[in-house]
């Protein structure tokens, strides 16, 4: 390399091009990319030295480096000097390690690899520890709803449908309803882990390699759980950042659902939901104010993820089926956006839920002059009185529509829903008015709610252990994961240690 | 209903909103619609029967309708007359069993159920069988796909990277790697039905019953496996809806790459695919032409599945997590346009390779001159001659250079080399032509790609046995399913037949 | 064309490429599309009859065909045969003109032209329509929206922010402010027409023609407004079309934005609006329900042009810049279904503005205990007491605090504030409580904002004023164009007459 | 305010919520946000003394220190201090101003005015900045095209069309038609700079004021040219950041239209194109490889865009018609990552359009055998021969079939044209061979390719004057725009040295 280019080329790249790609590519982040690429490096140093492909002694000498560099890294210390004109931070490491150990040391390590598996590799890196993270974020948000529930198992509310008021239901149950969405959107995130976490090592730029390097081995090493099968698709696919967009594109939106309904719950016509101080904001002008507007960062975050995956998809479209730019950094940029966004939203959200105040009675008193009992009220008159339900449902909207809506002046109500029943089939006697005033009661209504996964407490509490069942799941999965990551970590670390050690004696 | 609007509402809806919301709700697949809708009513019937809620001969009454119309219908018959202004399929059946069997009898068998709960049961009964047929066109595709690895595992081609020559590899390589892409794909869409197929039956309007409807029974009579556990999740989430779309997207997507790369392999600078004039076009000026403009059709079929799921993710956002028409009637409209997008593009996509012609000759003539042995002789060098890989690919470089890509006059190349490695480091002795020759021959390279999951003929077959693997798995999880479906509607049936036969007798 | 293929092709489509592609493309509109067909043929004949390239004999009984089968069209008879298997309507049209007047005058007239740039003439007429429609419906969504503003210009209501109440403002600000952001949309959306209405025809397959055909006299008799410079251009770019899915997206998520307020103002915590029974619906279960449902349809359809348009630029993505089947069918696909969904929600939210009702003494009561006048307050107390806005702000923020939101107790605040203020700056005179009264008192505060587009009646009126001015643009602008395409209509009417008559007598 | 709070709040914002909100929005860039600030603080404070609700002594110590902050900043000094915990920019500036100059002048400068029309003005000038950079960049690549047309008039190579060679044309004809599709996106982004240059001040927190404030003064001394009329729609509307991305998304992808073709032409199948070292890449492993990735980068990089636009539609999708953080915050976050994206793009595409190397003698000679004549020869066939076109193109269709594709041994196709001929209409001459060879040669196809924007130079050079037009428009517009920009800030820094030198002499 005598030329300022490499390999065929000549020259440097154009400053311009600098600017744009490959200096951005470098500058965010460098202690984590140089981190998994001390790793994916180490492992496959060793994998050539077990090959037989590279003497111990020169393994040994890179292997050395490599470990020097980790615990410069480790210890907060920039271990690399950046060029001021690059191509990327392998031509630097590889730059760096000609530089110090010489050409035929330190230009040894490539042999039976490519940029390409590299590459894919450190994606899927970094996209697994992304992953875990946004996962841990998930489950802390799912705790706190959980721990929700039980407290509002007798928080009586009107429950909504098209956002007018339907039936009695609990915050309990609108809790638990919610817990379930994002219980599942966080199940289908977790089962993106398995393919993220597959090795594309060995596949070169593509098309293997006459090296026998062990591939399950440097898998290990790097705590990957499976290879990819074909070199080809080990460089060419970029699917398992798809899939985790798609999952975190729908948490993000059941987020929004969430902030929505807090949002009408928290606003003046209803005031049943309100927060500390510290997680509200005011204005600058009108000193009234008490503004949600977490809520509101949540529901415009969503828009981060999802946008990303349609950038993403679009960066796909019509790619070439082997390694390209265009799959392999621009339709991966993406993902390095949207999972922090969705993280943060995840951490914002259990903030909200773990510190909501919940004005019970106000909640309860809400429910007056609403007629959310008007269906308790048809299915008691057509259960006790025999008429049809839907001729009982026709009884009470007339009712209702005569009433202008208040079913509270219990005889006024009675006399009403007779005279009705009398005019659909003759002569009736008059309605108890202790029967319909029972009907109509919202806590009386909830507790018989018990079918079908309704608010009745009993039905939410066997909801919760469901919920329960799912989170600790989810828990038990990611802390496996974890400790097989660490383990793996020791096997390198060991591995490394053990070759400088024979190498260098 | 003594008015022609229906419960609290005097008016019937306004001609323009009957125009564009009501009308086409009906319109659109009214058989398949009525026949699912049929389907869930009856299972309704029995479940009130049981629980105590119905009289038998009320039932049955209500069941025998059931089972005439079904039978219409089943006989290519239109059973129900579609009145010139209504409010949807539901209010169309109830009005025609109220007028049929009089409102006590017709009117009876919406106790304990909303058109929440009934919707969101038919939505999922028509995505499954979507689903369910758009992944046999996915296995019919994938069939295909394997069909012809075997046939191509000596079918010597350039293989590529960011479009440009990069190492020599098989048709078959490329194949199989594309379909380890898309088993994953179909592997992702067909993992979407044990949640498309879970029963929201019992969850009435979100907030369940009073009415002890036994939900696991309807689920079983309607093939459902599993239940929704909150009423107010299975009435507000279409979450499923966005997997199908998700997992959808990505498949098109994998379509457009293979669907790129065979345009460029049957463009006119490789020449390498053709089609029968079945499958391709021409011009209507230009007599010269043919084009195999399927391809075209497949990269733009695409982005009516990724569109798809853009527009539902954006319905989604921001709604009541509770029942509302925008997430069950508008963000899951979408699904019924993407579905039949995807199941077209795989049906042509499986069209088009299963009737591939293939000039392998050409594609190995096209490899002349083209260097792509370029690598294979720099790991030559570097295990037989001595340098690193890094100093033995600066020299092919160099060569490469030099040679102006010609790599083929070996005795000129072999001179170039060993002047280039003089150069590095003191004198050497002439390079073996006969090495380099075997080093540079292609369908050498290809057998020593051994490892990595690259492109040797062995290393592709034990490939194609994993593909093989996945691909059976699919098969038989689709005939499970299938078979699963078809007892439940026996069951279902037996069960109408035997409430009608006991309740009339 | 003694094989039945065409061209070099001698086999028909296959049956499944024939059932995806072909058929669908003829079936849907088959009558639209004839229609624009036989115009852009009979103008394309002409061109060639006046350039030389055709005799006059010839063209006539082109023309004369032309014109009949116009005539049966326009009949309501289906002119042409469609046979069970085809390549297209273009393909059918020209059979049908070779069977009936033989191969030496049916086959004449294709000459210098091409199906590209056919179909992208065909399109730009499709789109042209289906704007003029859109922007039909756009105005008089817009309309009814204007016609609010003057009655409603003193209905005092809570002016919200980030969903809180903020300070008094009017419904006929409100709505004044939506009808800007929607008359902006429109504007945007009306100025793609020139670009929509330009003529590609002349450009053949992409690459101009040697024929000297008349493109102006052309563009001219289709009442294009000018013409596609390049023929590479003309047949590659369909970029209007992603203009109009734009503006179209925007457009329909502005409503989103009113349906949302609409959908809060009409739900139970507010109550201000309400719609007649013929624009609401019910529940099946809820007796009680009124479901201002088609706000929910406003919300929801959105996706249906965003999902459009996203689907778009993914079909554009990477496309060659030449014709292809990928631009110029799939890609445009995705505007016959967004546009009259965007069609469909301006009629509706067209309905819901017109027919709105208004509670406005309940918007005005509802401002009681909820402190929007808190703002007013601090600027009075600054502007008449000294304090700094910061100061008085403070002020009213901690009597705010310290009454609960409660300001409505003149007496008790007067003392409040008199405190606070003295806390700040020694001695002050008590306030006098007639002024702060007065700067509490909503309709006063209203009055007051006569500034910064505030609602103040005569701002309003204002603003009322430049909406008009901007509403009338836009309906003088479609008068226009709608006149200029029925003159150039006329024009070719005559012209193929005048062409008839001299060829054939 | 003597609690660490703010208003009515009492607490500081929690630490999550800091670190995931306010910390990011101060972070990034506050050189050019608080630059920004200061300009809009200024003219509101020179306004507010205009109108006199400021004492002319109280405006010139906020002004003397907003100068002095902006000398700082312009000196590259860090003017404001961040404190550990905040709420923003605008809180810590006014904090600054109340710590500097006490709560009754610091206090002073925010009456009738809110952060919601401050941060939408700052939105504004922030876009409008970028809008021009980026159409600057657009600017250059443009001129590269244009300049590269003049060089290839004569260069001849087929056109395409489906990706398959249709007929000759030039790469001059290439270039001026994308050239046409860039201009038209150019001048829909420069269409937006009207609508993003309003100003939104004087509408406070979105409900006007009562103070005088003279808008139209205020939007000059910004270079604001009009004002939005309506408060309301001032602080909801974001729209005229979705037009920036609409156009941008459209733009880019154009680009990756040039970018696919680029690459299938530098590919080796065509080798047409190529660029010097610095503007590709090689590979770390394949020593002959050159990839010109710079096309992949502009391929996938419309991705960001494209997904901005996406995700903004959906953060926009059922936001209030309101002030709020959703739309303020998030739904603009989208906008500071696209176009950047956007601009790097045209940058790189100007740079690769600039050093296009071009290889015009392959372009040629790549023509034989590929029968891109065929239609000349039946265009030439139905001129003069006689039969019509369809005739003369079945004839050229079958000899195309007959001698596969050969059309270059003339004596043979002539004999071949003839036979054929004389198959359709009993005897003909002989074929005069040597107007056959005139027909098929290229140069001589394109020489007659004048009309309907064809590649005939005389008519590129018509195409090239349009496109010269159109390039100088939109420099011209640029140019006088950052005129008057510049024209306004002059205005602004004299009237602010003025009222600081009245107030405090």
């Amino acid at each position: 390399m005598s030329h300022p280019g490499f390999g065929v080329l000549k020259e440097e790249p154009d400053e311009t091009l600098f600017r744009l790609f490959f200096e951005p590519a470098v500058g965010e982040g460098l202690p984590r990319s140089l981190s998994g690429l001390l790793r994916v490096d180490a492992a496959h140093v060793l994998a050539l030295e077990r090959s037989g492909a590279l003497p111990l002694a020169t393994a040994a000498l890179l292997l050395a480096e490599n470990r020097r560099l980790g615990a410069e890294l480790e210890a907060g210390r920039d271990p690399l000097p950046i060029p001021p004109r690059h191509r990327g931070l392998y031509s630097i490491y590889e730059a760096h390690l000609v530089a110090r150990l010489g050409v035929e040391v330190g230009g040894a390590g490539h042999l039976g690899r490519s940029r390409n598996d590299l590459n894919a590799a450190l994606t899927r890196l970094r996209l697994r520890a992304e992953l875990l993270d946004t996962l841990d974020a998930g489950q802390v948000f799912l705790e706190a709803l959980l721990a929700q529930v039980p407290r509002h198992l007798d928080t009586v509310m009107a429950g909504f449908s098209q956002l007018q008021p339907a039936q009695p239901s609990t915050l309990a149950h609108y809790l638990a309803g919610v817990g379930f969405a994002l219980l599942r959107d966080l199940e289908w995130l977790s089962a993106t882990y398995p393919e993220v976490n597959r090795s594309p090592l060995g596949a070169a730029a593509g098309f293997g390699s006459s090296v026998p390097l062990p591939r399950e081995r440097v898998a290990e090493w790097l705590g990957f759980e499976g290879l990819v099968e074909s070199s080809l698709d080990a460089v060419a696919s970029r699917d398992y950042g798809l899939r985790v967009l798609s999952a975190g594109a729908l948490c993000a939106t059941t987020l929004t659902r969430l902030a929505s309904d807090f949002l009408g719950w928290a606003g003046p016509g209803c005031a049943f939901l309100d927060w500390p101080d510290r997680l509200v904001g005011t204005s600058s002008m009108m000193p009234q104010k008490r503004n949600p507007f977490v809520l509101e960062v949540l529901r415009g975050r969503a828009g981060q993820v999802s946008g990303a995956l349609a950038g993403m998809l679009a960066d796909l479209k019509g790619t070439p089926f082997s390694n390209s730019v265009e799959v392999s950094s621009e339709a991966t940029a993406h993902l390095w956006r949207a999972l922090p966004a969705l993280r943060g939203s995840l951490e914002l959200a259990g903030l909200l839920v773990a510190q909501l105040r919940v004005d019970a009675r106000r909640m309860e008193a809400w429910m007056a002059g609403r007629a959310t009992a008007a269906t308790a009220l048809a299915e008691w008159l057509s259960r006790s009185q025999g008429p049809s339900f839907r001729a009982a449902y026709s009884v009470v909207a007339a009712a209702v529509r005569d009433l202008e809506g208040d079913l509270e002046s219990i005889p006024r109500l009675a006399e009403r829903l007779a005279a009705l029943l009398a005019e659909k089939g003759g002569e009736r006697p008059p309605l108890a008015e202790a029967a319909i005033r029972d009907a109509l009661e919202p806590r009386a209504a909830v507790a018989r709610a018990r079918y079908g996964g309704g608010p009745a407490p009993e039905a939410v509490e066997r909801q919760l252990a469901a919920l329960r069942e799912g989170a600790d799941r989810l828990v038990r999965d990611a802390a496996e994961r974890r400790r097989r990551l660490a383990a793996a970590d020791s096997q390198l670390r060991a591995a490394i240690d053990q070759a400088v050690q024979k190498g260098t004696s």
